[in-house]
């Protein structure tokens, strides 16, 4: 990206790059005021239009969110808000003979839910109350943002449990629609290996954690259909000794580290990398 | 969720829910004047804190956008948007006492690679330009909201390159952070079935669709580590006949349907549900 200088009196810190994306932040630019801000865009749009680009984002502050209606007016749409909830980005597609070609942001929540077996061969699970019913679950929870998926297995398990544990391997995930939000979700069902048997949950959305036995909570009227179909699924394939396990790696392109989950019928060793 | 009338002059047609949440869809609200709103907001927030109510939602279209600084000034922070860039959700933690216990908005963007072989055990690749750079890689792309992972793969393939294919099996997935918009990145390799051997791409993304030798794509310089590594884990795998199936279910709690993926020994036939 680089910055241009194409109108004079327009945004001063806006960025280019090689799609004809035209980028401009709140926080760069060093007048907020709504006024100013509506005269800059109105004489922008049809030189942005005339130099051929193709999208215009605006990252708005919520301290500058009197923006907001000015982009509304000029057939801007919303497109995400960032992490810390105080930036929303609006965009506009200006080319008007070819459609869209601005990928959606993320529509899936990930979570993951722990086997935790013990040396009795115990199965370490939560009991939750939803309203008068309660359901007897694998601990677990969503995975935070920027978080691996296996680092996340570990966290939510403790923080449900206190115990604390290590990433073995990856067994089943399912995929399905219409979660919160209206988001898809990604649920992954990973082996943990106890590094202790002992239990102290703080968290409030955990009424008890018990080790129980496999059989026991396969036939327990409180366990969902797809959590025992999550816990069959795993024995058969521990009894082969196949799983998912992960590997290191960095990424080609972003240079960002990145784990890469693949099947190994030698459980507990990498083969891969 | 139940209306309540807590408030004479306040929202209409606000609803509640059972985690003292209360919702306010601008679309619902017979004025959308920003006076009136402005004015009903300042009445309706210490009630609610009196109430005990926990987070406060609002849908806001773009058509009242007017309503957005003042949800700003009023503390309120931005949540997510609604698919069709129409609606942005703000909301506010009232608890002052109590850390947020608001989730976080999806952040993983989800994608999938085809592995294609035809009856000549040749592989489909694309050849894509980035800039002068020319990458040869295994079709796909992202899913789209609300589409299983499978019929992403068989989309993006055909979108691509022409060919039909049919879902086999899954055999491995990539997690990384710091993608498109910051967003993290789940990217899974699978094994597709061609309907046919006919290449006919009409996609821009795409400079050119070939069916190559597995040796020559596994030596090419064009081809990424990570690209190759998917194909040697295939490799492995597929010898072995192991793979991840899926299976297909009804969720128990919100009756969507959804896909079980999970290892079998037996690749192509289900033995799960």
């Amino acid at each position: 990206m680089s910055p241009t200088d194409s109108t004079a009196d327009s945004f001063e810190k806006l960025k280019t790059d090689r799609f004809q994306s035209v980028t401009i932040c709140s926080e760069n630019e060093s007048s907020q005021d709504v006024t100013t801000f509506a005269s800059k865009l109105s004489k922008s749009i049809p030189i942005w239009q005339a130099e051929g680009k193709r999208t215009i984002w605006f990252h708005v502050q919520r301290k500058c969110s009197q923006w907001l209606p000015v982009l509304c007016e000029n057939e801007f749409l919303f497109h995400h808000v960032s992490l810390d909830g105080d930036v929303v980005v609006m965009y506009r597609w200006l080319p008007q003979d070819k459609p869209s070609a601005v990928p959606p942001y993320a529509h899936t929540m990930v979570g993951v839910g722990g086997i935790v077996l013990n040396a009795s061969g115990e199965l370490l699970v939560v009991l939750q109350k939803f309203g008068t019913r309660e359901l007897l679950k694998l601990p677990g929870g969503y995975v935070e943002p920027r978080e691996d998926l296996s680092d996340a297995a570990i966290r939510e398990v403790e923080e449900e449990t206190g115990v604390k544990t290590k990433f073995l391997s990856c067994f089943s995930f399912r995929h399905t629609h219409g979660a919160n939000f209206g988001c898809s979700d990604l649920y992954f069902i990973v082996h943990l290996e106890p590094l202790s048997n002992d239990t102290n949950s703080d968290s409030d959305e955990v009424e008890d954690v018990r080790w129980i036995k496999i059989e026991e909570f396969l036939n327990d009227p409180k366990v969902h259909a797809v959590n025992r179909l999550f816990i069959t699924t795993f024995l058969q394939n521990k009894e082969k000794g196949i799983s998912m396990i992960k590997d290191d790696g960095l990424h080609p392109v972003n240079r960002q580290p990145y784990s890469f989950y693949h099947i190994t019928d030698d459980s507990g060793t990498s083969e891969g990398t």
